[in-house]
């Protein structure tokens, strides 16, 4: 019998190509444990209210009644809500015709992308346009979407860094272009080399790949760095020269625990370097509200920002957005909230702030902790997760080859048996030939980490004992 | 000077080809016209809620409950929310670990899915499997994911209806595929003829292209037909034997407004057809939560169901849903209530049934106005638009060339200009050669549509004085 169309042979290669381990076996293998009773933490995704982060309450109540808009002719709608959540509310519905329930423009509501133009305007220091900036569900949508304008034929290349994001690597396969990798350097807090760029881009070109565009991950994932202003001008002068487009993926612009490197953007410091190449250089920026203090992933609200995007390219990206519609509204209000935040004075300020100091605070302590636990690695956490590197010795690596596994991937499922942590194994974002990591967040409960820490490595000396 | 990688030329062929009328020209204009000062009547899109239907009650007490979980706590709750709003806003909770600020599964919340199956399975009469049904952010993202899993080479193939609704032709083009063109019969209450079919796919093979797929829109968008049970019989039949997978959007399957013929799901009938072929055809049917009597466009939520799809294949599909983590967490509750709606006795179920009669009494009585006002044109309408044909006479035809127009785009912008309706037109959705129409929604508020119908006519009468 022939096979049929949707049979596994007959589905798209690059849908069957691409890989993303964030939720791949190690994941499923949780998942199965998990569903026979056993106690998982689940330290595999940036996921902070899945492990009992609380939602900040202002924007929660805003969104509360703008769900529910007959709550406001409520004479008791006063006892459960603040005046400044209830005029909040009032002013989002007003700028969407039909409130939550309405398409909006494919784009976002034109009044909410006001904000975020005018928050990036406060952040930079340089004025945003509203028209060049869309708002999506989540930033990955926004990602997916650049990276498929760009990729037309398979020797189109996009520069990634390694260790990566895995959804830059599963979109490139997914949209059938090339990965050129290009290596942060753990020697020096997982900083780039702007000459192994050059190779990498050398090389790839030798290779016949035609590379349009550069990531870059600021903060990072999975190393946490943040790019110092002089590699970010060295970044963007290089694009500048090979003629890249910038992708600049800044969700972690809140995740910032230590005050050697502040967080600056891509675009400030393009600006910031004056004509013609603040004119010139071709620069998208991503930003979430899934990330920072908010930790909003379910919601999946986001946005990105065209600079330098010419209006006939612009077009287009707006043609293929409305082919879905509309970003789903509430997301888009939480974009707002976080743009336009409330200011000393409002009645719910004292609050908000208290709750979003008391997470980003704890964040730190977490990320402490988690320095501390794994110093033996050299590892320091900076963003919201951990990558630490794992010294396999040569009997694991052995021991895994023979159950025909990666030896990172061996070492973690052996973990999460173990111990219950799932994590994600360096594989799955890339790390130089012979060198093993895994990567976790740093988002369990602060009250848990130090048990978490130490059954990690009493795991970890018995797993050494055992193949040493 | 080089040009850049994102300047038009240089952008993705796929992207630059497809096309999306339903916010193409006219809906542009019309956002002109509007930004100038003019009322503008939007039935370019089918987006209930913006144009003044209210949400239902309950699912809105539920999400706002859900979104704002510290109310559940407040002892003031109970004067604002009924109890059993109360407790499904507790249910729902209890199913996402870190409530609607938490990614859930990729193929969204487990108990969610359940509550879908059981919703499937008291439609249909036969049990449904969760593992088989993934939550999207509206029906769209699904039905682009598919699309995109078909879709191998430029020559694969998907039959698509004409009229038809333009996700998919823009959704094919994007992906790089082939649009099969099949005629819906005018004359035959938009019908479908099997012969017609069996022509179409021929010829598509004569030109090379492997059809892979077929496409049925039931009830229909823009032409509102309900498909008979024997026509659903036929088209299942023809695709077994043609070896296609058939996608079913029933996305309208609450809009319907005449008992002669009731909906009635493509799995139903398979089903009913019994072996071999009901454990063979594969199946992708597709919902959501933007249409019927909820309407909640701006929430962006919706499912797929996978019949005989095989597991490895199913898998596939969740890793490339994975990449994006997950669909929106409040899109999938508002799809758990629509599958599991309030029954006899629950406190509110009085009102909301009160709420959702009340919305497709509505629909039906302006279903009506409209087929009235249109019968001119031979139109009937049923699920959400009207799509009457419209007699252009020569010299109209000659004046749009000039402007170099197509004929039925000219029509509808001298509508849109003279009397601020925006609709969209024929050409959009795929008309027979010599033959024009427009498309309108029937959403406008009740009120305001015999003055819609009259200011039409009156637009029409004299564009056809003027150009007879
Ligand atoms: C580097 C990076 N970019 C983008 C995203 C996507 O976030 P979202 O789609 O939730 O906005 C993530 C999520 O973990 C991430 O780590
Ligand atoms: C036939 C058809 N399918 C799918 C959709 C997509 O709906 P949504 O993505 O809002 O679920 C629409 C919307 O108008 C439609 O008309």
């Amino acid at each position: 019998m022939s096979t049929k169309p949707l049979d596994y042979e007959n589905l798209n290669e690059n849908v069957k190509k691409c890989q993303y381990a964030v939720r791949g076996e190690l994941y499923l293998r949780a998942s199965e444990l998990q569903k026979e009773g056993k106690k998982i933490i689940f330290t595999n995704v940036g996921n902070p209210h899945a492990l009992g982060q609380k939602p900040l309450t202002f924007p929660r109540q805003v969104i509360a009644l703008c769900q529910a808009p007959f709550l406001l002719d409520d004479p008791n709608v006063g006892l459960l809500f603040p005046a400044d959540a209830i005029a909040k509310a009032k002013h989002y519905l007003s700028l969407n015709s039909g409130g939550l329930g309405a398409y909006s423009d494919s784009r976002g509501i034109p009044g909410v992308r006001i904000e975020v133009a005018d928050f990036i305007e406060r952040r930079d220091g340089y004025p945003s346009d509203p028209e060049h900036i869309f708002l999506t569900d989540g930033a990955s949508k926004g990602i997916m979407q650049i990276l498929h304008t760009i990729i037309r034929v398979p020797t189109d290349g996009v520069l990634v860094p390694v260790p990566q994001y895995p959804l830059y690597s599963a979109t490139i396969s997914l949209y059938g272009g090339s990965l050129v990798p290009y290596y942060l350097e753990e020697t020096a807090d997982w900083g780039l080399d702007i000459n192994d760029l050059r190779q990498s881009i050398g090389q790839a070109r030798q290779n016949g790949t035609t590379v349009r565009a550069m990531v870059i991950i600021n903060p990072g994932n999975p190393t946490g760095q943040c790019l110092t202003e002089q590699n970010l001008r060295q970044i963007i002068q290089f694009c500048y020269e090979e003629n890249l487009v910038l992708l600049a993926d800044e969700v972690y612009q809140q995740n910032i625990y230590q005050d050697k490197h502040p967080f600056m953007s891509a675009r400030k410091v393009l600006f910031d370097m004056g004509q013609p190449i603040s004119k010139e250089l071709q620069l998208v920026s991503f930003h979430t509200v899934s990330k920072g203090y908010w930790g909003e992933c379910g919601q999946r609200g986001g946005y990105f920002e065209m600079t330098n995007i010419p209006p006939k390219s612009v077009e287009e990206i707006y043609k293929v957005a409305s082919i879905s519609l509309s970003p789903n509204v509430p997301a888009q209000i939480f974009m707002g909230l976080l743009a336009n935040p409330l200011k000393l004075g409002d009645i719910s300020y004292e609050q908000f702030s208290r709750e979003s100091k008391g997470i980003l605070e704890s964040l730190r302590r977490r990320a402490h902790i988690m320095t501390d636990g794994f110093n033996s690695c050299k590892n320091v956490v900076w963003a919201m997760y951990s990558f630490p590197q794992i010294q396999l010795p040569p009997r694991a690596i052995d021991a895994a080859k023979k159950v025909e596994k990666a030896a990172d991937v061996f070492y973690c499922l052996k973990l999460l048996e173990a111990t219950g942590i799932s994590t994600v194994p360096g594989s799955g974002f890339g790390q130089k030939e012979g060198v093993f990591h895994l990567r976790t967040t740093i988002l369990p409960a602060e009250e848990d980490m130090p048990s978490i820490m130490s059954s990690f490595k009493k795991f970890n000396d018995e797993f050494m004992d055992r193949y040493e």
